[in-house]
């Protein structure tokens, strides 16, 4: 239903800078400012995509609001969307003008020691490189305003109607993927259901614990559930969101507010002996310990979802030692290029659920709107615009 | 080549209590004390036992000098004994008088949860269960001094001639076998060893480091050998115990003295990514964050296996969040009753060295020459004395 290939700049453009709104990120703790930015032509390898649709996740704000490191800016942010490939740069074959398409925020080389591994999606050529780890973007940028370079923070910069990304931090998908929708699995779905099914490979029969139930812990309760858990015991401090967690499906609930007691304490109570495995999708270093703490001795696994990386998490050494597991994952463990495409199939074949994350659509122009929602909410949530002609905005809350 | 049957009590003993020697800790930080204790007979489901060898382990040190937890005194220590079956109290078929046996500090009931799982060794009737976990001790005693009950150290007791066990936490071993070396599988070899095949689960063709080269550390040594890692880096701030290491199949040194840097960053330098595998074998809060931050992204696994427990570990959540696993275990993940037998049988076949382990020999009145020479070392070491005639030493340094 979208006329992309009418909307694209078509062969000729493909030279030439495109000049498009972008929200940039001039400073940190400031609102994005809406600007007119060039986008330079790609270069080796690299794809410019025209953005159609895209997310606001939390680690975008916490780019923004809590790590605020001034060598990350000018940035333009933005990292779960999706779009159409507007033009492609010397050396790419596996991409063509008018593909659909998902930016990725880890890329996937296939050629280093990582993307080899069946153990690891840890490409070594990612924007997580250790040197730009402080940037969180690519050494290089093809953007530009006001006589500026622009940085492209981890390295997709979904909040522009363009982008240039690097072929190996792309997935072409399925042509018939309505973009609005898909351009969840270019972060959090992925990464909460991921990290159900590929870190801490949950077991059938299984019960689960999902601390935070933003759309990261929600896309959990829907892995936990996919690899076979029985039971599934979603926690906030907002009990508005069981609701829309059963649809997901979880069984059980705990509000946190509701006890006097740590929430470990509760968990190992309501199940005996703690849970199989446990799921931290705030990004919240006490939630974290507490998520541990809830395991079963001697085998439970807890895995950290959530991002931040300001403090340590601590824990006494003998919850590791009595037998527990402390493990954490990117992205769920997914190989972007190869299981982007294959989640969008998933969707696609109706086997997992993403219109239900969407609950608002803004246009770009809102993104500031946008930011203040999601800030207002304790759990991150998701909100969607669209660059096309309609625009849309949602969140899961 | 004993002949305990003519060193035990035999039958008449059975209901009689027994006054014999034991190395009595009076009260924290002191010196132990050889007394007389009475050893009260076995009662149901129980195990008396005449201990032959015994050796010494820095958690009986960290009990006595660290921890100091004056609910755990006064105790008689050791945990890493062996010796004959003198008497069993009502309900007892599986074991009788003469049964050659090591006494296990997790018990093995094989009927709860924990037993019937193949995942874990946390039997919840081991001594660890949360109520006693501070005194380190079962509810109940067989000893008692001056009229005084003393606690029964994790439930071993092993530093007196006799000690009551009940019967979920005793191995019953080949007859044939030498109790003055299969002793040390009572504890420090095989929380090493199995550490890295049961827990770490070393892999064929990897590169593991093993922090601590101690009785445990070499032990986790000879376990990542056994799993078939190419490279197995010792880590000490001894280099006299490098040689040793060798022959338990360490393959590359890092002194930490020798290196301005933290000892991370020298393991991936020397390993391009860092370690597969990395085993804490010192029980410091200080060098299991340094195991973790050894080892490589994606896919990296470091296992807990020195004890503490005053302090909280630490680490930045991205440590796991981009890939690693931090585990620990608890007697090498081996479920006792079942495992030890094994373990015995394999030395017997000469597939796991033990006689190495062992440097010196000392009698029970030595105890506190023994606990003087532990602590003079940097690392963990291994100490045995014998109660039967001839005496020994032993320690790896």
């Amino acid at each position: 239903f979208y006329t992309e290939g009418q909307q694209c700049c078509g062969g000729v453009a493909a030279h030439k800078v495109i000049k498009c709104k972008a929200a940039v990120a001039w400073e940190p703790n400031k609102p994005l400012v809406i600007e007119e930015i060039e986008v330079a032509p790609p270069e080796a390898n690299e794809i410019r995509i025209k953005i159609v649709a895209t997310a606001l996740c939390h680690t975008d704000l916490y780019h923004l609001l809590e790590s605020m490191q001034p060598q990350g800016f000018p940035t333009v942010l933005g990292h779960e969307g999706a779009g159409i490939v507007e033009s492609v740069g010397p050396g790419v074959s596996e991409y063509q003008q008018g593909d659909k398409v998902i930016p990725l925020f880890i890329s996937q080389c296939r050629q280093c020691h990582f993307c080899k591994s069946p153990r690891s999606n840890q490409c070594v050529k990612a924007w997580a490189g250790i040197a730009r780890h402080d940037a969180m973007a690519p050494p290089t940028s093809r953007f530009t305003c006001k006589g500026k370079e622009l940085l492209q923070f981890v390295g997709t910069s979904t909040f522009s109607e363009y982008t240039v990304v690097n072929e190996m931090a792309v997935a072409k998908i399925d042509p018939m993927a309505p973009l609005d929708k898909v351009c969840l699995l270019g972060c959090g779905i992925c990464t909460g259901y991921g990290a159900a099914v590929n870190t801490a490979k949950v077991e059938p029969g299984s019960t689960c614990a999902v601390f935070g139930l933003g759309a990261v812990g929600m896309a959990a309760v829907m892995g936990c559930k996919a690899a076979g858990a029985k039971r599934i015991i979603g926690i906030d401090i907002n009990p508005e969101k069981f609701e829309k967690a059963k649809v997901f499906g979880a069984t059980d609930f705990v509000n946190p507010k509701d006890h006097d007691k740590p929430i470990s304490q509760v968990l190992i109570e309501m199940t005996k002996w703690g849970v199989d495995f446990s799921l931290e999708c705030v990004g919240n270093v006490s939630v974290m310990r507490s998520a541990l703490e809830s395991c079963v001795q001697g085998y439970g696994v807890s895995v950290i979802v959530g991002w931040t990386d300001l403090r340590d998490i601590a824990i006494r050494p003998n919850q590791l030692i009595s037998g527990r597991t402390w493990k954490g994952s990117t992205f769920g463990g997914f190989k972007g290029r190869d299981a982007v495409p294959q989640m969008v199939k998933v969707y696609m074949d109706k086997k997992l659920m993403l219109d239900e994350f969407i609950t608002h659509h803004m246009t770009l122009d809102q993104i500031n709107d946008a930011i203040e929602l999601m800030k207002r909410t304790i759990i991150p949530m998701i909100l969607l615009f669209l660059t096309t002609k309609y625009v849309k905005r949602c969140s899961i809350y």
